[in-house]
């Protein structure tokens, strides 16, 4: 990164620019909380809950890296749908019958605030009004939000965010290869990544020979992703649980946490060289994605 | 019903076709089940079990009255897409920390057969399959396949069944009015009526006109419904625990049940002209709809 502290800075202001706007538009798509309707308030707190939005400013940024302008209304309503669906897959994640996890973005979880019911409604309710949100998306073409609709069908279900979790909680109690554990790190991140790109390019007009490309991107920032986190285990600044992977088989244990850094690194690399391909060398999304990682990498020290 | 017994047992065998089809194309387009996918397995088990299948043969018979084909491949898919959102809304109002049910359609509930989590794992699934199903249904058009999505994603979140589930929840335990009562279950059985028949209405491509009496019918129809399953409560043929109602109020137990039975026949009336409004005279619908409650409450002795 050759870039100046002063083009950082002004990086970092357009960013939160995005994020403020995406924080925005989420609670006004979210249904009003109130006291007595507790599912609403536990959608709004699973959802906007300060996150790192790392899904939705991808689908900005790439849709503007591929013409995209990020004044189209309809394009940060996706974005605002994605973050909906992996809110809900947070809240789910957490139960009792899963991981039963007492802690989230440093806040207890959703059904530690509101009991199990609640969340698993609130859960259900999210990932049902992120399918409402694309349909209803303003400035998009009824065939652009259509094969959105199936993008996200694809990465939320039994191919996507459900096996993952399922691969995790039947697989995580044995000792599991690396191949089993990388195959699951796809299914729980990679999937929901590809369906966020494809849907930037959709909503942006981009020509079909991107789509190939922004698939392997996907694919490899999220083993990147699923390698920090594995990294991140144990440390206590992720507003996590500690070692909640503990007892789980995790490629940190197999292959060491300095192969785990050269792997991530690899995985940037390629994922930096697809990106390149899908939206050229000039790409907002390349300095923001390594800029990401970097800071990542240094909290951990790593 | 002046219809001849052949008219009846002619109506019953095309019925039959009819749920023979959705049985056939449900089976399709679930993923297969393995003995190690128990999520699929899940699915399967949840949507394919013997079921009444009351909303998709509403939707299949509606649209063949508002001049739609049953041969339209895309509108079995709809039809399916409803049955498998309303097959994810039972396995997860069973769960042990809903209503904690034992039986459901005559065999263990999902969760007793698979486990809580692949329980919850699989109706989101089936959620997240349902609005793919909408996306990538043949022989419609982005506009109608739009509009489905934005009608399923009110009927199954907050607006609708998820809230229904919750109001039946946190309610339950009290003291309820009847007006309480027929407000949850409005959002508990009308709502999801309601995107099935505007469903059968965008597919069949039916003028504006009909949309609002379409809704009414479904109103009525769903209060017709749930008087129907308060009655059964306590009856050992529906499948389902019996006395699951025991300790929340019902509107059997504040009115009634012959009460019950006249507001049921009010309902049914209402929701009969409200479809001839909809679909004229002669339309199929009226007979299927009278024969089903006069059969449900044969059986109840009613």
């Amino acid at each position: 990164m050759n870039a100046s502290v002063d083009t950082l800075a002004s990086h970092e202001t357009a960013l939160q620019t995005l994020r403020d706007t995406l924080q925005a538009r989420l609670s006004q798509l979210l249904p009003e909380g109130s006291e007595r309707d507790l599912v609403s308030a536990a959608m709004r707190a699973g959802t906007l809950a300060p996150g790192k939005r790392i899904r939705p400013l991808l689908l900005l940024l790439v849709a503007q890296d591929l013409g995209g302008s990020a004044e189209q209304p309809g394009l940060v309503d996706l974005a605002c749908a994605v973050e909906m669906v992996h809110a809900a897959s947070l809240i789910l994640d957490d139960i009792p019958c899963m991981d039963d996890a007492a802690l989230r973005r440093g806040q207890p979880t959703i059904h530690r605030q509101f009991g199990e019911s609640v969340a698993i409604l609130a859960a259900v309710a999210l990932l049902s009004r992120a399918f409402g949100v694309v349909a209803e998306a303003q400035g998009l073409t009824d065939s652009c939000k259509t094969q959105a609709s199936a993008e996200l069908s694809r990465a939320s279900g039994l191919e996507g965010l459900v096996q993952g979790q399922f691969r995790d909680l039947s697989e995580g109690a044995h000792a599991r290869s690396a191949d089993a554990i990388l195959s699951t790190n796809t299914l729980k991140t990679a999937t929901l990544f590809e369906a966020t790109l494809q849907m930037a390019a959709l909503a942006a007009g981009a020509p079909h020979e991107v789509r190939h490309p922004l698939r392997r991107f996907a694919e490899d920032l999220g083993q990147a992703f699923q390698l920090l986190d594995d990294l991140s285990d144990g440390c206590c600044s992720t507003g996590k649980d500690m070692h909640q992977d503990s007892g789980k088989s995790t490629l940190v244990a197999i292959f060491g946490p300095e192969d785990v850094h050269r792997r991530l690194q690899t995985h940037l690399v390629r994922a930096d060289e697809y990106l390149t391909r899908a939206c050229g060398q000039q790409a907002v999304t390349r300095g923001f994605v390594r800029a990401w990682f970097d800071r990542q990498l240094a909290m951990l020290g790593g």
